[in-house]
């Protein structure tokens, strides 16, 4: 469609071919939604401050020391511990997977807050485990409210590595936000089963399920204007083997990937809140940021790299200390500057205390429990909620999901107190957090290796009975009892008393 | 062709096309600034007549007829022509597969329309075919746009079985409804590869990749609040056979669960439509009915469903006679009428003319093409759109999405003349339904079984180079070209010349 191809009929037209070659017929349609938006009859009204109102999170009970591992597997001391920054590692036994934990979270999310799953109009899972590549793990969750009449339920699974919770998360926000909305809450599930094969990765493995209620007015609400995403082609982590459940990784690439997706996401988030706003963002901007974490280490470097952004852009964070350290490094081209272990340590040294005041109190259940994945960057912002409580009134928390392949998003959130039962202080009272923590069973190595060659042998198989052994279990926990010839999957609940709740507020919650 | 996708003389209203492209140049600022000023006083406004403004449909150009292939199968002669109602099965070769058709497809769709790829701001994918358990279809996608600059675009691949590319089709949609639209375009991706193993489901397979651009003021524009889903756990078709691409199917359970879903939703919808409109609705209240397709059969005795859903419910839409032959059946259970031969002779019968004037003309694609999963609703619309072209001006049409597992939606558009190049008339013309179909390479049944070994022994696989021979692919064509030790996949183009497009729209029509 080269103008020049085809005379014009007259100047006038000439010129609005050229332009057209420039705005690339963007702009009729645009013009309209304009023309309809200053018409301002009929539109539908928007729903707002839509967001996350509930929130809980389930990890299984056995979990691994990062201690003992690094000394089973005859790593040099403090390679899992320090190296990576990781405590603990939660994983799933035989009677756990994806499914059951979901199973566990939404029940669990409904009863505390006192939720009618008829209520539930919207239900989308992110997982990038596959039990099944057809059939989706929220049909599983259906069985929840099938018993309770409900089946008009939209949502499916979002899939792309750690990022399908978030991709299902906006996918909810907007639903509300949308004509198509019916006024019923939606419900936003990410499950997850890290597991590595032996070697440098096993340590990074992990495992949880996070349900989220979504509606207008929450108390965690979306900016939704404050977003910048990056997607590209690559590499960096993938699961093309399909009998295995385990996953192709180029440990170095994907930091690497990681860091330019981070670089890229900040650089549109601060491009449009400057558009927005007048005025220049930096890291002062935020009360704090919440990263997707593989280990620790990586939210350490994450958060130095937004520093070195703020460096380069002339950002009012920087102070003279600051830039006369960083003065060396001005030069360096970006791969150069990503490969900088200088760069890296005197980074990670000037973002100490503002790393210790903006980032610490969410980097609790990561490295408690590993990475989860999806539910990994949700359990960062869970820790938070859970240290400062209804001290966030009033704050900005900057979010960064990173999926491996690669997907990523930057994206904000402004909390304030909401109203019970969905409050900053319910809700972390609800969550419960210390005592999930502290009413795991920590297993030997030895018996983690061992389930995990159990694991290896189950993944993809069929015709077995599990060991139906829930002792490890919680009351209230759904596991699995057995998978029959046709691969059909069955699972029970183990019975038992639920935490006392009364109108979805917690009695003495603190 | 009509002339009115002819380009429009040099006249006064070119003026206000001229004006409305350069302001398009401002538009992101623009928006950005109505937004900021909106979200300081009151929710913003939303965009109106969301929908679909512009489709294409790659399948590969290799089929084989059902025919020939019933008499190959030793089945029954009709058995696969009547009895399934189907006429081709296309399917790919071993170049071809859900990525190289998306990239296809895609690459077409912008070029054909003349879109700038940095105007995309949300792409996603629709599939159940996995290539790879983490790593989503989305990203490989991400090639077309990260040459172009453009790498701030959201959305990641949704799941479950036929269903996905319906719940990308509303993510989009609702994207450009909600307050994180950011005025650009949003790409909806259905791909998906239909293979079954030897026996009786072989000849229900199919594929093709389908690309539909969405945003505000669509000749295709959703009725968002008529709609009804229909969720729920059942085992009917699932693949949970990881190592093997062909899917665990009971075809009877299937079927019946198919219609269970299309009755709870077409019930949901018609109590949707009485709530907002105060009268009753009926299958008269929409000029077209255009369904999920495995096979034709099974739309055929879908829509004798409906009909048989407005006897019960008494409505308008059902005459005397029809009455009078249907009251024998008026006291069967549910479960009695999924399964009455009798009751599906007779409402097929009496719905046969409303079939061949409301349906049929949505059924050639798929009977050409075959069950396409996440593109099968698509291809049987755009059969519609190339049928009755801007005859649908004012026309509503009611889908029905299904997906094993179980997820079903049905759902509304409402049609208008749109504004060129997203005009009914020059939709159709772009796509070209006849040229496509024409222009395609029957194989035999011994060539077809060969090529389905040669894909089995390579599902999964790594470490391969294909023949590269891309002798019977259009020239634009996407092919695989290698898979390599790390399983990295490796596609290329066939170089050529393409329809001569101006404008995107089409010069000299069909």
């Amino acid at each position: 469609m080269s103008p020049s191809a085809d005379p014009p009929p007259c100047e006038l037209h000439h010129l609005s071919l050229l332009i057209s070659r420039i705005s690339s017929l963007f702009s009729l349609n645009f013009l309209l939604s304009i023309s309809s938006i200053s018409q301002q009859k009929e539109a539908p009204e928007m729903a707002k401050n839509v967001g996350i109102l509930a929130v809980d999170i389930y990890f299984p009970p056995t979990y691994v020391q990062q201690e003992a591992l690094e000394a089973h597997d005859g790593a040099s001391k403090g390679k899992y511990t320090i190296g990576l920054g990781q405590d603990c590692m939660a994983f799933c036994t035989e009677v756990e997977d994806v499914i059951s934990m979901s199973l566990t979270v939404v029940t669990s999310l409904l009863e505390k807050y006192g939720i009618d799953p008829k209520q539930i109009g919207r239900l989308e899972v992110g997982s990038e485990t596959v039990i099944d590549k057809s059939k989706s793990i929220k049909t599983f969750l259906m069985q929840i409210f099938e018993k309770h009449g409900n089946t008009d339920i939209e949502g499916v699974d979002s899939t792309n590595a750690c990022y399908g919770g978030t991709a299902a998360l906006f996918n909810c926000v907007n639903w509300v936000e949308s004509s198509s909305w019916d006024g019923r809450y939606g419900l936003v599930v990410c499950t997850d089963s890290a597991v590595y094969a032996e070697g440098p990765a096993r340590p990074t493995g992990g495992a949880a399920a996070i349900a989220m209620l979504i509606g207008p007015n929450a108390p965690i609400a979306f900016e939704s204007k404050l977003r910048g995403s990056h997607m590209s082609h690559v590499y960096d982590f993938y699961k093309p083997n399909l009998a295995s459940e385990y996953p192709v990784v180029d440990g170095k690439l994907s930091q690497t990937c990681y860091l330019m997706a981070l670089d890229s996401c900040y650089k549109q988030l601060c491009q449009k809140y400057e558009k927005l706003e007048g005025k220049q963002f930096s890291i002062s901007n935020a009360d704090y940021f919440v990263f997707h974490s593989p280990y620790n280490k990586l939210v350490q470097k994450s958060f130095a790299r937004l520093l070195f952004n703020d460096f380069k852009r002339n950002a009012s964070s920087i102070d003279e200390v600051a830039k006369e350290k960083l003065a060396p490094f001005s030069t360096l081209s970006n791969d150069e500057s990503y490969q900088s272990r200088d760069l890296e340590k005197i980074t990670q040294q000037l973002a100490k205390p503002l790393y210790d005041a903006k980032v610490q109190p969410s980097t609790l259940i990561p490295k408690q429990v590993g990475n989860m994945y999806t539910a990994s960057l949700y359990a960062a912002f869970i820790s938070l909620l859970h240290n400062k409580r209804d001290s966030l009134v009033g704050n900005r928390v900057i979010l960064f999901s990173y999926g491996s392949g690669s997907t990523a998003t930057m994206f904000s959130l402004k909390l304030n107190e909401g109203q019970n039962p969905f409050s900053l202080s319910n809700i972390s009272a609800i969550l419960n957090v210390d005592k999930k923590l502290k009413s795991r069973h920590e297993l030997v190595p030895e018996k983690f290796v061992e389930i995990m060659q159990l694991m290896e042998h189950r993944y993809g198989a069929k015709d077995f009975v599990t060991s139906k052994d829930c002792s490890l279990l919680a009351p209230g926990t759904y596991y699995l009892t057995e998978v029959d010839s046709l691969y059909r999957r069955f699972y029970a609940k183990k019975d038992g008393e639920s935490e006392k709740i009364e109108n979805g507020v917690v009695a003495n919650g603190h």
